[in-house]
């Protein structure tokens, strides 16, 4: 340890979460440790302090919290078993088991959330197609069978027009501990995130909100802030995300997912974690959602999450034919010498999220159309 | 490599101009390479690829060279002869030891850009104390003595008041290589640093020309842009970098620093590399010095240099009487939630560089109040 009395972070997880944490941890001069699975992950491929081993091994993560003070993550996916003997061990896990458990289990969320009486959508735990059948009496079809545990990016929520298709998918097999749940099929307008940031002594910061497009339920683009959202919806959906980081103890960076019908906003998902729809705040704030959530576990003061230009616009690059991205360099550079451009050093594979773009300015318009051209030629789905 | 065909890039030399390299690299998805000579050097710390070795060791060199396809330097000081023997291996060196030659012998600098017509404080070389009371006789005293090599950051330079100082300055052993200039000492009003970045197919752009402030022949605070220049001398002092950049050929960034006597500009020294009075660019402008020194390097199309705010104000942490700089962090930055902190991991040492806050926005006594109040608490010469 250089800096005599900081902190050692470590960051369970290999991805490109902790790839861009390790940026402002070096500017903070805080000793940052990766738990990577292989040593070619995203962030194993940049940072000094690497570990390999398996989020799922609580030897690998006992190992792991030996080296480090403060331990927290770029994915949900850790056992709070687990979790749970390394704070016996004295190590400060955060976000805690408890909290992180609400964003691992969606049944847990939705109890947790409905008892507080915030809005999500209607919802029920379903064992059989009868259960589905029953559910969608009440509110229609088509509904959202999901599974209660390790979904991400679209994986594990299937949209259900018809009872026919019900058992179909009934029959997949759960993961670990998981059940399954139907929601209703929020006819929303829009969706938006509402990120903030919140530390073990109870400061908060939050986010602007965002308005979030997905392509096949994956994050495709975010507009920083959701254009023509009324101020008021935008406190309260701030309000909201607030109250949840409160009500659920959470530590570090956290996201809502919202569905916004025009009326109402409903909790869809939770995320303690930097998360896709903040990317655009390295770019594009004061503080990016990276830094701040290892100043809130680190328990230091936070950072100011004011946005540098009224617009900020980001675009996920997602694999395509083209394995090789640099070359698309001279292009995508040449062309707009305003872009930013963040590759992960992910092998490419379609439909993948490989690095993101984005733009920050005043012609919303005009970012769109930037960011959506480089990203596009990334892709190879434009090559000119 | 990940990125099929991009290409690996090694920066000789591990300190925090390396350290700051690092982010961008990974952004860009660039594999970073740094030759450092301690595990604990600024950038061994944080980086994944770290070769130890020593900059003056051509076998190191040479090790270093074959893991990577560019190379560039985090300082001046790798020896010409060296970086030739490279460049006959094929090792693309960027700047080539043809243009850092004019970096590290002010005496070459000094007579190439007389020669070139660009003004220059009067200039002399001198070998004996009558040299300088001859030159002193023409242009006045004091005058600045200088050797030509191996000085940076105030050392290798004196400023001499009287004759009978001289003698004892002569008698200071000499680096390899060096001999003694002697300058006139310009009356300035201030000092000013232009900065360009320009790539080996010859483009290049300008940052915007910054005011800086030295302590002890340190850099002390650095405002950007320089407050109250005249347009037209903006523009001036831009294209004289340009025209030193290209009629030198550097490739990567170039800093200029001027004497501006409020009726001309006078060079005074080169660095053709990242500087410290473009380190406000990381978080106040699109295209930090960084990322662009990297663009360049590597023949990638430049980056908008373009500011986010009408002022950035950086001031240098310098080391104090306190070790435990992150104790810091609890007062710099609950005071100041706007503030950028930037910290080498270095150990502190009385006046050392051990890192710098930026502040950007509109109101620039505010801006530096804020940023000096920051830095003097990391230095410990203010407790609240």
């Amino acid at each position: 340890m250089l800096l005599e009395s900081g902190p050692r972070l470590g960051m369970v997880g290999g991805g490109q979460l902790a790839r861009m944490s390790a940026a402002p941890a070096s500017a903070l001069g805080i000793e940052f440790w990766v738990l990577a699975a292989h040593a070619d992950e995203s962030a194993a491929q940049v940072v000094q302090h690497v570990m390999l081993g398996s989020h799922e091994n609580v030897e690998d993560l006992r190992d792991f919290a030996a080296s480090v003070d403060v331990m927290t993550f770029d994915h949900e996916h850790v056992p709070p078993d687990h979790l749970r003997q390394l704070q016996a061990m004295g190590v400060a896990v955060r976000p805690g088991p408890d909290a992180l458990i609400f964003a691992q289990d969606k049944l847990r969320m939705r109890q947790m959330l409905t008892e507080a009486g915030l809005r999500c959508p209607a919802w029920a735990q379903v064992w059989s197609a009868a259960d589905v059948e029953h559910f969608a009496q009440s509110n229609g079809w088509p509904v959202v069978l999901k599974t209660s545990r390790g979904g991400y990016d679209g994986k594990g929520v299937w949209v259900i027009e018809h009872l026919d298709q019900v058992q179909q998918v009934l029959e997949t097999s759960l993961p670990p501990d998981a059940v399954w749940l139907v929601e209703a099929h929020v006819r929303f307008t829009r969706e938006l995130c509402a990120q903030v940031a919140r530390s073990p002594h109870g400061q908060a910061v939050a986010y602007p909100v965002v308005q979030t497009m997905q392509r096949d339920g994956v994050c495709a683009e975010v507009i920083s802030p959701a254009p023509d959202l009324d101020p008021e919806r935008a406190v309260s959906a701030q309000a909201m995300a607030l109250h949840i980081a409160d009500l659920l103890d959470v530590t570090g960076m956290l996201a809502v997912e919202m569905f916004d019908d025009g009326e109402h906003l409903y909790v869809n998902e939770l995320a303690m974690r930097p998360h896709n729809s903040g990317h655009w705040s390295i770019d594009g704030s004061v503080t990016s959602q990276f830094e701040n959530h290892l100043r809130a576990v680190l328990d230091l003061p936070l950072g100011s999450p004011r946005a540098l230009a009224p617009y900020a616009v980001m675009v996920n690059i997602l694999g395509g034919d083209v394995g090789d991205l640099y070359s698309a360099y001279r292009h995508v550079l040449a062309r707009d010498p305003g872009i930013k451009v963040h590759l992960y050093g992910k092998a490419v594979r379609p439909g993948r999220k490989v690095g993101h773009v984005t733009c920050i300015g005043d012609d919303l318009p005009s970012l769109l159309e930037r960011a959506r051209h480089a990203a596009d030629y990334f892709s190879g789905t434009i090559d000119h």
